[in-house]
């Protein structure tokens, strides 16, 4: 990467003088820079493509536009998929998905995702800010020149779409479900078929029963999609993906060549996003609950204990199988199962008791 | 409050010219302005006054020191419960508290702290950045000149320490317990007996018998405090408290003489510390309960379920009394309860029945 690629220098001369604070304009920069974010989601994604956008908007906002970052939609400057090699060489600074796309770059990174009966997102960010994750993060990213960040979360997700009904394991046994990842990876062990599809194919896929099933990510993201026109039975909760962190990462060279104030707007802008994200699917997932049950009659199932406690089983079996990949996975692997197991404990006498008793 | 008191000058003509972007000093403020904290916590109190002095070293790092903040204990530069009015004159610039401190300014305060049987930490997040909270926070604290932030939340509590058991709701009657607030009212109508004291008074009260009961925050202070010497048995969840948001306010006039792109580093590192604090006390009361419960053997109780239902029959009633106080309070009260009653339905198929399924 050359600097001239992302640096842009202004002309100097532009400061004003004396006391003249109140109204004045952001004169102090002497450096504007333009950065390019590059994004897996479709532009305006609802809750992740414009959650990028939010964070675009902040780092120009808190840095008095020294920074101007503009957001690339999936394919439009790179393919959805290439972004993370995009932003290592300089193509672009930032990059905004989720890190279990990079399993073929790092098997650890999928636990700064999303792992089956892993963490939540307040759970996650508890890991990440304060129990050792982000140095880990920043380890399994380093290689590549990348500093990554938490940069939104989706919350617990559901379980999924279903026109068959699954009352035992055994309903499990020749399903075919769209589920990516290593929820997938349960599924198979289950005795199911995951397959892979783009969210744009799925709605046909289930009204043509190529597939009997699709997670995709909660209500919000669900209703917009149609897909309780497409299935019958929407199931909770999302066993596979408790508390989906997507991330933003920062081109490391890029970054250190800011001055330190612009290095911690960016890397605190992420922060917000992240927050920020949460909040918003929070907030609208909410809502769009209640249009699925109240307006479209959807069927809200639980899955039966039986069946979660089997695929609990066979999550903790594949986990443990990336873990046992590489010494950098099992590392990551020991930090993440430590701080789940306190947590466990934790919310079993706080969130989850509060959570119960509120519905006594 | 005089501007010449918290906007101090410099003299201008330190730009630097050219492309010197790399490891150039942060020359491009022309305004160093020195702004005062005041908190309702004794100075590094754990969790809390250390929240505030992460949140005064972020403001610093990314306006790259164009804003200093000194943070000053309770009753350093005034007393805790007056840094509301002390912001509100400008004495200082910022302060750090938790709103249901000022019910005496107004009633409505009490829904941004916490609400017995009210909302978690993602859920309070969820209201206040997209559920309209924070419209109507600004609209309660405006007239006083102040703009409101949250800045920080200790998840859900724990129910506290008592040295009689709790098994039915006549347990409750006669009980001498330290609860502040409106969960102290909720006890008086159970028939117990709410005590005021301040933090420093609770260990001594508990051992001498004056009280039968404290609740306090959660494994992380309460281990700090060695409660667990003072009381028999720990009871959870903490059903007055379920996710205490913490707050930043600022002097109005003191934030609108800032350029813009200053307003926006201070009014984010809110945001960035209210996120976390949250996850700074996730991860230390998953490693305080361990130390409780392993090492202190403590012994971990919850409230009966009879307790609970009687406990949540009660707060809705004291909650909706403070609706009927005034105009404002019945308008933040509405869109309180109505968000609590949606993300009661949403988290009852996400959060809590993943919790619930981790258990099994």
């Amino acid at each position: 990467m050359k600097r001239r690629d992302f640096v842009k220098t202004l002309g100097a001369g532009s400061l004003v003088a004396g006391t003249a604070v109140v109204g004045a304009p952001a004169v102090h920069a002497q450096t504007k820079v333009q950065w390019k974010m590059v994004t897996t989601w479709p532009k305006n994604f609802p809750g992740l493509g414009t959650g990028a956008n939010f964070l675009a908007q902040l780092i120009t906002e808190m840095s008095g536009g020294r920074i101007e970052v503009k957001v690339y939609g999936a394919g439009e400057l790179v393919p959805a998929f290439e972004i993370f090699d995009a932003v290592s060489k300089g193509t672009a600074e930032m990059g905004h998905g989720a890190a279990y796309y990079w399993k073929g770059k790092s098997e650890a990174a999928q636990f700064f995702a999303a792992v089956p009966f892993g963490l939540t997102a307040q759970e996650m960010n508890g890991w990440l800010y304060h129990g050792g994750g982000m140095e880990l993060w920043n380890e399994v990213y380093a290689p590549f020149g990348l500093v990554p960040g938490a940069a939104g979360n989706t919350g617990v997700q559901m379980g999924g779409w279903f026109n068959k009904q699954i009352n035992s394991v055994d309903d499990l046994k020749g399903l075919k479900m769209r589920i990516p990842g290593l929820g997938g990876e349960v599924l198979a062990r289950a005795g199911g078929t995951p397959v892979s599809l783009p969210g744009g194919e799925i709605f046909q896929a289930l009204t043509s029963g190529a597939i009997d099933a699709t997670e995709w990510v909660g209500p919000y993201n669900d209703l917009a999609f149609g897909l309780y026109k497409a299935a019958k039975h929407y199931y909770y909760p999302g066993w596979h993906e408790p508390g989906t962190t997507l991330e933003c990462f920062v081109n490391k060279a890029a970054l250190e060549a800011l001055p330190k104030d612009l290095q911690a707007v960016v890397t605190n802008a992420i922060k917000v996003a992240n927050q920020d994200m949460l909040a918003d699917f929070t907030a609208r997932n909410n809502q769009a609950l209640q249009t699925l049950v109240n307006e479209h009659k959807v069927d809200l199932r639980p899955f039966p204990d039986e069946v979660l406690k089997k695929l609990k089983d066979l999550s903790d079996e594949v986990v443990a199988e990336v873990a046992a990949k590489d010494p950098v996975s099992k590392k990551v692997y020991d930090s993440f199962v430590k701080f789940r197991d306190e947590a466990v404990a934790w919310h079993n006498v706080s969130e989850r008791a509060y959570l119960n008793a509120r519905m006594l």
